[in-house]
């Protein structure tokens, strides 16, 4: 069977590009991986490794033999080490390092001026470089024989590097050849700094709609361009990233990561939420007389934590929408509230009208019926104004919505659910 | 006030994008967008419009008085018909089929063939098409001509408008100005067929490493090309759907809809929780005599139902993702089944115990302690299960599991988690 996975294996590498291979290997169970691995040639690996996954990437580079981490770190490029580097201890870096050219090495140290959230980490260099006094023929000549994805213009800087303009090819065709590049400028293109948030270069990228921009430091200087293929990896690590983040998990979580280590990483969301269960069940304790008077009220009282969760979490995800598409601001949060409360009011009066009714025909007591259409008006109106508040108070604070926005949410319509639930079955049901 | 606003709006559509500018509008409660919408040059009001969400677009479309409509219905052509068409009315759509010359019409028309999810339906035509007997030269003059987004090659089709391969510019700069073209062929570019789904042709484009790629209907005819600007769109427009489908919720869905429409929208969302908290109810009710003598159990059931919901969704996230990207096959299914498994026994353990602690200090209860750590044991378990097998069927029966996963998976777990521990309450706690 083994050698029946190696022959699937050696079709696959023949036809997929290092990107698909990579999504191929982390598909695959620990073991299987790193059986496979050494049927990878040795010019993809690099590419493989890069398209990975870092905690998949370290169930490769971990085992890794010296020889054969030996030749990995000779095939290293500044690109490739910068997304690599987290998986080496810093004596491989170095290592790798050393065996660069200078210019490698340059754009390596360059690349580390900036954080991972920003788009100067990851600029490419794979453009064409012209001095304004260059003629057009002689940027036809470079642009012939660059052969790269996305290349259809040069970038023109002066003696400091300062980005001055760029050419595209169209222009360049149009002119006389002895021109000087410099008239054939256009200067529009407006350069993305490299301190600019990935997220926020993604969409420059894409509102622009062009296939390359240029990128450039704090005193104009050019450092490389940002492609669009980059954009679209930017924008689908982002969302895979909420989505991830939304049950605790992370981004870059290995689908067969050793369950060991799985178990630890989870452990911490268990433990968070077990708080906030917790503070739901002191909440409850409160009422323990009430409850051994009127067991109907513990039957009854997931439903108004659970309705007022879901209607929440509605308001929830519009606005973790908005604030991430920068609409939702200080300026038309009035409104949002105000639109949100109005739509909890209907659905409320509408949903406490029916769970009342089913109350009254399981229960028989009109009074109970009372008490929970009230308490599932009350929890889902506080649901909305959380749904919206909650957010907009963490984004201000500068945390991640989608991570913990939810279970904030959750712990607020559990407490408030069942504090009013059962306040009010004290208040009216009682002796 | 409504002053100042129009003139930031009037600044914002010099500097803004018709993109940019769409969002922007849907930012702004209706009729502040009703009232700014007057003053957007008529020359932008197609761009913007079909970079709006449908329901956005909408509040400002079945208001447009007579003569705008009429003015709008002028500046259509077949691309942003289509993005619109939902919008209009059959007897609007012909109306503005009616003004397009017959190229615009049949390229309309093409579109049609293809359903919402095939990429043939968004193809463009902004291509430079050459017979395989053109000059070199004469290419090049076209594609000088020719000034649009990512035109750096040129198709080539044969009579019968058969795909036959791409040339680029660069391929052309470097051949004689009489050879014809099909000696520079590029036959190596694969097209993408018409009817592929939008998302696997985003992958594709991705993939590819590609500006542009051809697409062809089922007779290998080239119908136009598809942009990585397009690909970007639509994973952008996947994720988003896929993070509001979790909470119920449409891609198209409008953040200032009507409270009206919105509460209708929202509100079978909430009818099906209630079912499932209903089941849960019911499962609880089952106990009610239970309840009655130990109190403590209806404190402490929120926590049991809550910790499996929690890990539950952590394994439901991390198949989803790996199903979307095709890393989640019945291949691997069991290999993925028993290492969810192996972190469901392991974090298990671990909160069963805690928990069991806090009950027994709490309570006072040696007995409680162990039937809430069995119960949690037992629907940490299930829930893990649950996470791995509710996604896979899904999937099978082509049901979206970002939809309906979650619900499923909580339904199961509360069942679940109230029946084993008021179940094991009832057997060991009872007098």
């Amino acid at each position: 069977e083994g050698e029946e996975q190696v022959q699937v294996f050696l079709d696959a590498v023949e036809q997929l590009e290092a990107s698909e291979l990579g999504l191929l290997l982390e598909s695959l169970p620990v073991s299987e991986r790193r059986a496979l691995w050494p049927h990878l040639p040795h010019e993809a690996r690099v590419d493989v490794l890069v398209a990975m996954r870092v905690e998949a990437r370290d169930t490769l580079l971990s085992v890794l033999e010296p020889a054969q981490m030996d030749q990995l770190l000779d095939d290293l490029d500044a690109e490739s080490l910068i997304e690599l580097a987290d998986n080496l201890s810093e004596e491989l870096v170095d290592q790798a390092l050393a065996r660069m050219d200078s210019q490698q090495r340059t754009w390596y140290r360059e690349s580390q001026e900036y954080d991972e959230e920003q788009i100067g980490r990851y600029v490419d260099h794979d453009v064409v470089v012209l001095p304004p006094n260059a003629r057009v023929a002689a940027a036809l000549r470079m642009l012939r024989r660059y052969q790269s994805a996305f290349t259809d213009r040069a970038y023109v800087v002066n003696r400091k590097g300062v980005w001055l303009g760029e050419v595209t090819l169209h222009a360049l065709l149009q002119a006389e050849p002895d021109t000087p590049v410099r008239h054939c400028l256009d200067d529009e293109v407006v350069p993305i700094p490299a301190d600019t948030p990935v997220l926020e270069a993604a969409d420059r990228i894409e509102h622009a709609d062009m296939s390359m921009l240029p990128v450039t430091d704090e005193g104009g200087r050019l450092l490389g361009r940002m492609t669009v293929r980059l954009g679209m990896e930017i924008v689908r690590e982002h969302y895979e990233g909420q989505l991830m983040a939304s049950a605790g998990l992370d981004e870059e979580a290995d689908l067969f990561l050793p369950v060991w280590r799985s178990a630890k990483r989870r452990a911490l969301w268990l433990g968070i939420n077990l708080l906030t269960a917790l503070l739901a069940a002191w909440t409850i304790g409160l009422f323990e007389q009430t409850l051994s008077q009127v067991v109907a009220l513990a039957v009854l009282m997931p439903i108004v934590a659970s309705m007022g969760g879901i209607a929440g979490s509605q308001t929830l995800t519009l606005i973790i929408r908005g604030l991430a598409l920068g609409q939702v601001t200080p300026g038309n949060a009035l409104a949002l509230c105000r639109k949100e409360i109005g739509v909890a009011v209907l659905n409320g009066i509408v949903w406490a009208a029916v769970i009342g009714a089913v109350t009254v025909l399981w229960f028989g007591s009109q009074a109970l019926g009372g008490v929970i259409a009230g308490a599932i008006v009350i929890n889902i109106l506080v649901a909305a104004l959380a749904g919206v508040v909650v957010p907009m108070v963490l984004d201000k604070l500068e945390i991640d919505p989608a991570l913990s926005g939810s279970v904030i949410l959750t712990t607020v319509t559990d407490v408030v659910g069942f504090f009013t639930f059962l306040g009010l079955g004290t208040a009216f049901l009682l002796g």
